[in-house]
């Protein structure tokens, strides 16, 4: 992640059957230790996991990211019941831009995430979602990955 | 660590001039996360570095320990502020037994640990300190690596 990354983050009711996706993977993260500004989680991203150390907030900012073996990753995750999000993760090329569509399973089944990323402010403000998109929640707190995890699906 | 591991902890008041290591090395931890029965930590042992998460307690017992580079090692450690451990381990043979002599330094500096590790509970009865051991405190959780970093030194 090199310069600014923009993103903005949509719900979706329903997912169109008749889409045609660049690709589909099964994600899986769960959160190991919240300590005040620090967290510590596994990912298993298709079967690649890693574990990563994040401290955000005020001056000093740290993320360091470790590729474990998946023996590891599955005895880490093991220690992550309550503070998981599960989903498959769909990609699609629309007009332009990238959308990556998360349809959750386990605990926040149901819910699905659209969320497109842009290079510049000017392209993002000028994105027309598609049809099938709900609600924008873009700056909603709740529907960050670590409160979705701990927290579960915003009512 | 296979097997059961016995283990006295002594407080040493002043180390003897005259004592002959095997060997002395820097060793230091910090603990990144501590959220309930989980603890991140990090340790460098003489240069090698290493990110430990523990999961202790209940029915789920989990460690996973993973080698980290010196570069990694710096960054993480420096989330540690105020949860420390800096000490120069000294090892020496005494009557059959390895002692080990922590000399505390940074917050902790004055504080002198011994420990001793045995095969088997008898031995481990039977062992005579050496006269510059101090108190035992094997069995005061105020003397744990955890407690030390987190409460400081025992009044």
């Amino acid at each position: 992640m090199a310069g600014v990354e923009i993103e903005r983050k949509f719900l979706v009711e329903e997912l169109p059957d008749d889409l045609e996706w660049l690709d589909e993977r099964a994600l899986r993260q769960g959160y190991l230790a919240l300590d005040g500004r620090t967290e510590v989680r596994v990912r298993d991203d298709a079967g690649s996991w890693r574990l990563t150390v994040k401290h955000g907030g005020g001056l000093r900012r740290v993320e360091e990211d470790i590729e474990i073996d998946a023996r590891r990753g599955e005895a880490l995750w093991s220690l992550t019941e309550g503070r998981r999000l599960e989903k498959r993760r769909h990609r699609m090329n629309y007009r332009g831009a990238l959308l990556e569509v998360d349809v959750f399973e386990g605990d926040l089944e149901g819910l699905i995430v659209a969320e497109v990323e842009f290079d510049d402010e000017a392209v993002a403000t000028a994105f027309t979602p598609p049809p099938w998109f709900g609600s924008e929640v873009t700056d909603d707190d709740a529907y960050k990955n670590r409160a979705l995890a701990v927290e579960g699906r915003p009512a």
